[in-house]
């Protein structure tokens, strides 16, 4: 069957992170994504750990099934081989800071004077414009910077990281469907475009209902642990091994839940009798379902709690997360072979197309792997012109 | 200027958060999005606080720039009117619970015998497969058992909430990549397809490194406050009046940060001379530090710490992320003005175009806003049948 992107090709000179996953997805629905390392220790993140022996398992998680090409973009020979790579190629992603490319001459107005159907995505940490274009940016400076890091975390205690890198993730994210919708608007047009994401840009458009309720009310939102800001019970309760979530919100699920807990006096109690008066007592109430889910463990409570019909759920641990069987079912851990790392699981793609659905079955490359395929297959060099590009 | 997705049009059934948010960035990049809304109360979102006056803030966030038509999917002629639409669409959008369109008679299969060029996307709690495709789903409830939970929050402290509903939020992200990839497939084959993406499949897909790390070292990843996993100093440090963001990971960075803070003595101290030390030593590290922090403001050791050249990061409150000079000159901040709730200020398009940029302009539309609108100049029905329609 066919891949969705089959026969898109992507250059790809993204590092590390935010770049490498918008050309992992493209590289997971079927593009052929040629990732351009620079000599010597390539992709940043091949020095990342952990180590699956000398073997990064943090890059080879990120790079399944791209090809890389090692070429120094600050040599005219290779930068010569590149813009060959440029003419015939429908996509190009790079995560430098702004500026990077037109030092080298090969900013986006270069390129499309070479190829003007390309789509040229640059994802940076605070995008191409504006006062702080040019500050180095991390993960966590646009979680903390964004806002989301003032609302994460328990309240009076100090301020938390989510725990996986979404200021890299959701721009790779939003990244990944700009350059989806200039490839559709270059279908109509003939024309590539430029898309620039910015990392604290794409914090500021997850920040949900926050920033309502900061205009409606004044009041800056606060963290709040694993509490729902207006539902109770709703929330994280202790176990005897982890804790469970239980969100029991209607006044039904609130009996249902206090006859099997065995605190049926509490179901009329003035102060939990509504959703309103269930949030406004949210602390005692917190206080009094703890002292009994502590009673037993977690999957027990799974049991009971389901069985009765009232919703429920674990918090997984990593552990437990490989292993569930609806995860599993749906295909979102797959084990690839690496050439020298072997087998390793890795998550999988959850974009499932009825038609052209994707398969992520090819492992991350070796620094270089692809050199002389690109130059050979896809640039179509003879033998001659390859061993003088490689002698020299 | 041409809008990107001009000219698409796009039958929105989806309710609350992952739909709502994924046809919002269509609508962001110029789809012509009509929400489909039972008679009555329409999306349940309109009653979710915080209000201005009457009007859901939270809706009105979501929803702007779409159409309202209210059809009530269980009577046949507003059914009838609904298969018309569906006749012309381009796409549709649902997140029901998997199973609820087919028990209509408005199932993916039958709907694409009406159009063979519709793209179905149907975005659930745990997709359309698998042993738990059935159960409802929350967002906290995915957070949870997809993993991002369990690295959230303090060491030795309860699991957190990522303080934004990422479990909706990165699902509409996939379905939107899904969507525009679809379109491109189309373009090419003239056929539609399905879109089925599950919440907790996009919670396993954004865990990054955590899956890496626990297949190497066996061990579950746990949270880590802010603290950078790998890296040192790297974390938020206690000032004046909040926190402060220090990635000060590199040796020669390390000792500029202790010049700066008048503690030179540290730089060669063997607790920490190397990152590796650092990191072996974090905790000392974090006291040592926290002491200076504390003595200033974050204003002012942004200044202090900018001038000295160590990178540094306030953590803003939603109050200052509103006003960040960076975030207003990207239009991430974008005052609409609704007919009934008046202006207000909500999180612009991420997604930068250089030649079909989107714009966020329109509000979002009172409950059946667009009825007449949609059976007139979408469906082309004369005033005769619009009165009898109405009239039933």
């Amino acid at each position: 069957m066919k891949k969705a992107l089959q026969g898109l090709r992507v250059l790809d000179l993204s590092r590390v992170l935010a770049g490498p996953y918008c050309t992992m997805i493209l590289a997971d629905l079927g593009a052929e994504v040629i990732k351009i390392e620079p000599p010597g220790d390539g992709d940043d993140s091949r020095a990342f750990a952990p180590f699956i022996g000398n073997e990064s398992a943090y890059f080879m998680s990120l790079n399944r099934g791209k090809k890389s090409i090692v070429l120094n973009l600050k040599n005219e020979k290779d930068k010569a081989a590149f813009l060959e790579l440029v003419r015939i190629a429908d996509v190009l992603v790079e995560n430098y800071r702004p500026g990077t490319m037109e030092k080298l001459g090969l900013g986006y107005e270069a390129l499309r004077e070479i190829n003007p159907r390309l789509v040229y995505a640059a994802i940076s940490g605070f995008g191409h414009t504006g006062p702080y274009s040019q500050r180095p940016a991390y993960d966590m400076i646009v979680q903390a910077m964004g806002g989301i890091m003032s609302i994460t975390g328990e309240p009076n205690r100090p301020p938390t990281r989510v725990g996986t890198s979404v200021g890299d993730i959701t721009a790779a994210l939003f990244g990944t469907i700009g350059i989806m919708t200039a490839l559709n608007v270059r279908n109509e047009s003939g024309k590539g475009q430029k898309v620039d994401v910015g990392m604290l840009d794409c914090q500021v458009a997850i920040l949900e209902n926050a920033i309502a309720r900061y205009e409606v009310t004044g009041q800056a939102p606060k963290p709040m642990g694993s509490r729902h800001p207006s539902i109770a019970p709703f929330e994280a309760y202790p176990t005897k091994d982890y804790f469970v979530i239980i969100p029991a919100g209607n006044d039904a699920l609130w009996a249902k839940l206090c006859n099997i807990l065995g605190i049926t006096q509490y179901i009329d109690d003035p102060r939990f009798k509504t959703n309103r008066d269930r949030v406004a007592n949210v602390e005692v109430l917190y206080d009094l379902l703890g002292e009994v889910t502590k009673t037993r463990t977690t999957a027990e409570w799974m049991e009971i709690l389901e069985s009765g019909g009232v919703p429920v759920g674990p918090i997984n641990t990593i552990d437990k997360v490989v292993e569930d069987p609806q995860v599993l079912a749906r295909e979102m851990i797959v084990e690839i072979s690496h050439p020298v790392a072997g087998p390793m699981k890795i998550a999988g793609n959850p974009i499932k197309l009825s038609d052209t659905p994707g398969k992520v079955s090819e492992p991350a490359p070796l620094l270089g792997q692809h050199t002389e395929w690109v130059l050979r297959d896809v640039l179509g060099w003879n033998d001659e012109r390859i061993a003088a590009f490689k002698s020299e």
